[in-house]
């Protein structure tokens, strides 16, 4: 099926693009489902939607993939399920056999699928297959774009929505109630951007593509620290379980010691507790000397311990 | 009481206020009052929020003032008063006895008020009133503003929320959710704008002004086309209900005949039927010309009936 511009709302950033979703998919007190690890705004998005947000967990144990059966099981009186890949916080691509057991409980639950693919420009590893693409997923998915990530323009607040005609139809219409839409002169700046093509997502996301080899390399010796396999967006999650301490507890205490800030697993949900999400934000030496340091705390805290 | 940083968000224009202070303000199934005539996306904004949109009529026979014991037999079941003054579409400021009636029903009926003030720096008689500044209703108003029309900033979408201190906390959480906020460089701009102070308010006020005066001198001849008294804001509202037309066939008349677009009274309710708004917006001798050419229009039309 053809995306033309009647697919498409601009959204003030991927952030409105949340809400906008949930707004349209959700009537009051419906269930939405969301993954267990999930970037920090989802469950207070899906609430301000007037959903009630429940999570499914994405464990360590299946490469942080969302299982179909486990969605299935959750999905009674829900309404949509949000996913996010390449996905924040763990670094994780979602599978064709992922994706596809997920397109199934949408089609067999007639669910909504809330696909956001902020971070579909930075794909390290394997490929970025958008649901929307497999058979009987267009009528039902709306995928959240923004620029933030793919051009560096967090400050400039545009996202969209692609999804079928009559969804964007209505989106439109709460676009206007809710924000009257986008500055003219940032949907110019990004048009600009978008039609410098590849050679320029290629650009922004080089840096990203450099740090993630430099802390494959570096981790690769640890016996204490794990890396999940970073195929894509701009973190690297590590599993510090070895070392005895919650995420938290971890973080917490590589501030103190080392002036070096994390984010915690636990801050992205339970299913990713006792793991550490690093930025690959700071430039490429500070970044290895961080990470030097932060194997070299993990292995002393693990041999104290 | 103190108008601190503590009682503003800021907000990507005051449509997204609006929404935001029905969305905090009223839970799913609430009624929201509005008065009628209102600005077109005002009972479509309070749905959004979940809001039942319940309309109470300002009428020409009372000068378009809304009266406090009609909102108050509106008042049953209701969270929240959305007013605005000065108003569009009348371009009637709300007198004092008109702000203390209506602040009485907002405490008598424990209601928010809703206060839509984007049009405070255009005030041509009388004087604007916050009516945030009445006694006991600091702690239950929401005024909402915004840099369109008083800087002639609209495509750059920002304006904001003053309330109380908790309520904005909700505002701010609500905010991060559904916008995620304003760019930065956008804020920088206002804060530009408005440290230019009042010279910079008055001179984007001034050709509003001037053809206010042109509005007064040309209308005063004229038997059939009754001017309703332009105190504020960028439009004049006329009658022509002694054309015997309605302000919709009307509107739609002028255009064929004459090709001048003018809003009919009818597209902002049911209580400014017969009625026409016509923005002020084209320069002074095109708006004079439109004017002329308007009430000859009307003169013909009423001799002909």
């Amino acid at each position: 099926m053809p995306t033309t511009r009647a697919n498409v709302v601009v959204t003030p950033g991927g952030q409105a693009a949340l809400f906008a979703t949930h707004a349209a998919t959700c009537d009051a007190g419906d269930t939405a489902l969301f993954i267990d690890p999930y970037y920090a705004t989802y469950p207070g998005t899906l609430r301000g939607a007037g959903a009630v947000a429940r999570s499914v967990a994405a464990t360590p144990e299946h490469g942080f993939q969302p299982r179909a059966r486990d969605v299935a099981a959750a999905a009674g009186g829900a309404r949509s399920l949000l996913i996010n890949t390449p996905n924040n916080p763990t670094g994780v691509i979602y599978t064709e056999d992922t994706l596809t057991g997920l397109a199934q409980v949408c089609r067999d639950h007639d669910l909504w699928l809330i696909s956001d693919e902020v971070y579909d420009t930075q794909v390290w590893h394997g490929r970025h297959l958008s649901p929307r693409a497999l058979p009987g997923m267009a009528e039902r998915t709306l995928v959240i774009g923004s620029m933030s990530k793919s051009h560096a323009m967090t400050g400039s607040r545009i996202g969209w929505i692609v999804g079928p005609e009559e969804a964007v139809e209505h989106l439109i219409n709460l676009s206007t109630h809710t924000t009257y839409g986008v500055p003219g002169f940032i949907q110019d700046a990004a048009l600009w951007a978008l039609e410098r093509g590849k050679p320029l997502e290629d650009e922004i996301a080089a840096p990203f593509r450099r740090r993630r080899a430099i802390a494959e390399k570096l981790l690769k010796a640890s016996n204490t620290v794990a890396a999940v396999p970073c195929d894509g967006a701009m973190y690297v999650m590590l599993d510090i379980r070895a070392t005895g301490l919650s995420g938290e507890a971890f973080a917490h205490a590589l501030l103190d010691a080392e002036r070096i800030a994390v984010m915690p697993g636990e801050s992205f949900g339970r299913a990713a507790a006792g793991h550490l999400r690093v930025a690959m934000t700071v430039d490429d030496p500070a970044f290895a000397d961080a990470l030097t340091r932060l194997v070299r705390f993990a292995e002393r805290t693990a041999h104290a311990a």
